[in-house]
């Protein structure tokens, strides 16, 4: 199968891992050593490295989400990803790069849904005995402002 | 070609059937003897049967389409849908198993447009000669709230 | 690769140059004698020809950038195209016909984001030894009412 379909169907299962409201399973998308992060576009483009959620290993990844289950946070309303298709860059000994445009709408309790979100996934996939597996996943955001409580994993 | 490929294109062509208004072709995506429901994520959840919309042969979807037409009521705006890649789950004798994201946006007829629905499609696809068809389809909504009139297929 | 992969990373090549900025190459995925035009789905199925925005080559492509740059009027906001899968029609000598249904959200210099567009693409694609581009994009959007400044390509 093809790389675009490949990492194509990455992104379809862990869309789908996050809108279930399995979170628990999210960190399986990342290896070890990862790197997480979600920034804005404008920050990205002027090379800040900070971000607006920033994780340097899975474990952070575990505890992100433990933090979010405590918080309860995320309960008040539900998400849905719609992904593009990935574009396929070099591949090389950190993986494979990818780029890919996404758009989160947000389901409110009430009934309203608006877009929540809308950015690129810039990833760095590695490939091994395991399946694919994201080495770096940076969300650039293409709005500026965000909701600070920002709850669930993008 | 691959099963997640193909199911894609299947998808691809049912939303522009409804899309383009062709809603008389609507019922031919399906078996004859089939499924087709509209639920929520809670009440689906919850295991509730019924359905906003439930329909389970091809004929009562055919009845759908006639009584839309002499409402009128779809006329006054129309709707994109945005579909994502398909999970593909199990193949057994009953069909290939697929999960699949959607968006729907509406624009009104004086302009502004919105995200109508969002949601996943749990389908029970059969493979024979006649093609892919719709064993199953149950259109999960993220939203509990519906319009009443909830005018088109999704 | 399948006809509808090589289209949509087509799309998804082309999605990418407009959202993140790079106009300047956004003629290069046409071929020098193209179409490019933007109408609306009712004017589409009334067969007008005129359309919102008109360009039958390349040069008046790159001229469109131009007034584009030297208006600025794009700075204030961004966007951002989700493509659906292409429907591949017929093949014939003046290319493969394509149609692909597109949503493009906008987001606003204060962070709000709304739905700005959808449609659909209905593309006549020219393969040949530089690789896929378009012979003719006419974007047909759902809504009648547009922006008159309509900034960006879609």
């Amino acid at each position: 199968m093809s790389a675009v379909l490949r990492v194509a169907e990455l992104n379809a299962a862990y869309a789908q891992t996050i809108d279930s409201d399995r979170l628990e399973s999210w960190p399986d998308f990342f290896i070890e050593d990862c790197l997480y992060k979600i920034t804005s576009a404008d920050n990205h483009k002027r090379g800040y490295s900070a971000g607006i959620v920033y994780a340097d290993s899975r474990a952070m990844l575990r505890d992100r989400v433990t933090a979010l289950r405590t918080a309860n946070i995320y309960e008040r309303q539900s998400y849905r990803h719609i992904i593009g298709l990935p574009l396929i860059g070099a591949t090389n000994p950190s993986g494979i790069a990818a780029e890919t445009p996404f758009l989160v709408a947000r389901i409110m309790r009430d009934g309203r849904t608006d877009v929540f979100a809308t950015g690129v996934y810039l990833d760095v996939i590695r490939d091994d005995a395991r399946g694919l597996r994201f080495a770096e996943r940076v969300v650039v955001c293409d709005s500026r402002h965000f909701d600070t409580l920002l709850a669930i994993p993008l």
